[in-house]
């Protein structure tokens, strides 16, 4: 189903030059299609967030057919998305006033539906001068802080009703509701503290949009999102929509907090080895910093996963307990601790 | 003289839209021209290595109007460069056999001379039928290891001399000399500890080319590199050529170990702050992860540098002891840890 770059089939594998990501499309479309059920079992809207996957194809697996919005993080990927065939986006990062004009220019030129964030009522001012001025029209969410404390006012902070008044009092501007992201629920490892923040998270969201409602103003949109928080969570009520995106591939750092299994996982990267240092005991790939990045968060649960596990091209099956212990910008080192069954994998070949 | 995407002049900061990247033109060109004055002082050619910068235009720059080589990590960079003028190309990593019809197709449809790379008699024995079969011509330096451990033969191994054999011995290959590259160096933070390292990498290389000179074979280029050693190596006696590509921009890494001043770096990421979240006593940025990278390699010797320091877009200056403590993927976090020096730069702007 994806095919992209002349990838015919899984036999040609060894004629790939390397390194390059490989997407496995069955395990993408069964991770897309396991957490649209678990939407609809909740009785909200999954509004997918591309900002991983960055693909129209994946994007087409993630909404399988249903007519759902998607998540972005930057005006660059809106406008991709929006560009091509997307109408209904939110760009979930609080938006700053030198944006503005490219936001308006999205929606201008596609005809897109652009949501955009804030915190802030001197960016939601800033906002309707620019639309008079520029006689469009920006529509908002407010970004409700519950928990993570990296932006978002706290939902029962005056500003919030501030935010959404100024929002409001715009011919403009379009309060369109509220959002909170529990980002700090891939800091906790143990299932009953991630069903506690999605509790938090919803609560939060749920009592923000409350209080704006009861001030007599508008509040269509409340979402929430998270992939964990998503799948804990013990009921969504009064949430309209869930933005996620890591279960379309799912990660390392996933599977060290058991939210995934590592058969699930649908990304990884095909490498060559290009050296085999035996005097140092080591495997040197061509997947370093760039391919497989600097990320090492899967590490604090899974200890000695490094960058990556060493797993076989075709069945992805673990290659010992190898992994990428060092990256330079185009080398990844492997230590190969000695022992025969390690060696016998990968010092042959 | 760097004007890329429009953007004309210093006085349109504010316009552009962030996270950018922003590179000193005048830092760069000093930069550049300070090592092509150290390399002509210690009689070798720089061949710079644009892995990091990937530009066109920084690659002019380095090399200044003098007719020098290249270096690069990858075909993909080497390609670029060939198609657009370059035509003295070292691809500096291990090749594999599934590359070398990228390499041939690269030197057939440039005319590029391409040198490639390999520590291993078995790619050099695969090239060599590859080359026949195909009726081309491949280039090859042998890497040493110069005490790093990454990758390439130790300087006395016997390895060293079977490979130059069999790349010597087939019509189709060409046997242009040795390189080494001491990476430890960025692990050293004593002037003279590099100034060790320096040698044992001319040492490594200069041994190993006169083996295979002693032996009757041609190893025409003698090939060191990193940026510390080039700068600290007390001679050069008997290197042809030093790759070096870090010296360009420099970075916090570099500055650590006192490779460079504050004042020459030349790269930064111009970022708008989108979030003041008091209640945690933080700033958002909107420059995260994919923006700054999870590089945090110079906060050993610059404790609290993070994954970068906060500077006056303007003119660079230090804010305070302000640094990105955490990066989401599009989110950067800074701490303002209370002192009022730092609470007035940065949360009333």
């Amino acid at each position: 189903m994806l095919m992209p770059d002349g990838v015919a089939a899984i036999s040609r594998l060894d004629d790939l030059e390397t390194p390059r990501l490989l997407l496995d499309a069955d395990r993408l479309e069964r991770n897309c299609a396991r957490m649209r059920e678990r939407c609809r079992a909740l009785g909200v809207a999954l509004r997918p967030h591309l900002k991983t996957a960055k693909s129209l194809d994946v994007a087409r697996v993630a909404i399988g057919g249903e007519p759902l919005g998607i998540t972005v993080s930057t005006l660059k990927e809106a406008e991709h998305f929006a560009r091509n065939g997307h109408r209904d986006i939110l760009c979930a990062a609080g938006v700053v006033p030198a944006k503005f004009a490219h936001a308006a220019r999205i929606q201008r030129e596609t005809g897109c539906d652009l949501v955009l964030v804030t915190d802030a009522r001197d960016i939601a001012e800033a906002a309707a001068a620019f639309a008079m001025d520029n006689t469009i029209s920006l529509s908002f969410l407010i970004e409700i802080d519950c928990g993570e404390h990296r932006s978002g006012q706290l939902p029962d902070a005056p500003a919030v009703l501030d935010i959404a008044r100024v929002i409001d009092a715009s011919p403009h501007l379009r309060l369109r509701g509220v959002m909170a992201h529990a980002g700090h629920s891939y800091g906790a490892d143990e299932p009953s503290a991630v069903v506690a923040i999605a509790a938090a998270e919803r609560d939060a969201a749920v009592g923000a949009a409350a209080r704006i409602r009861a001030a007599g103003l508008p509040c269509e949109i409340v979402s929430i999102g998270s992939t964990p928080t998503v799948l804990f969570a013990d009921h969504l009520e009064g949430v309209t929509e869930v933005r996620a995106g890591i279960y379309m591939v799912w990660d390392l750092a996933q599977l060290s907090r058991k939210v995934c299994r590592e058969d699930e996982i649908a990304v990884s990267v095909l490498s060559s080895v290009i050296g085999h240092t035996r005097h140092a005991r080591t495997l040197i790939l061509d997947a370093g910093a760039l391919a497989l990045s600097k990320d090492i968060g899967a590490n604090r649960l899974l200890p000695g996963s490094g960058y990556g596990y060493l797993c076989d091209a075709r069945t992805l099956a673990r290659l010992g307990r190898l992994a990428v212990n060092g990256v330079h910008q185009e080398h990844g080192t492997v230590s190969v601790d000695g022992k025969r069954g390690d060696l016998a994998h990968c010092l042959e070949d």
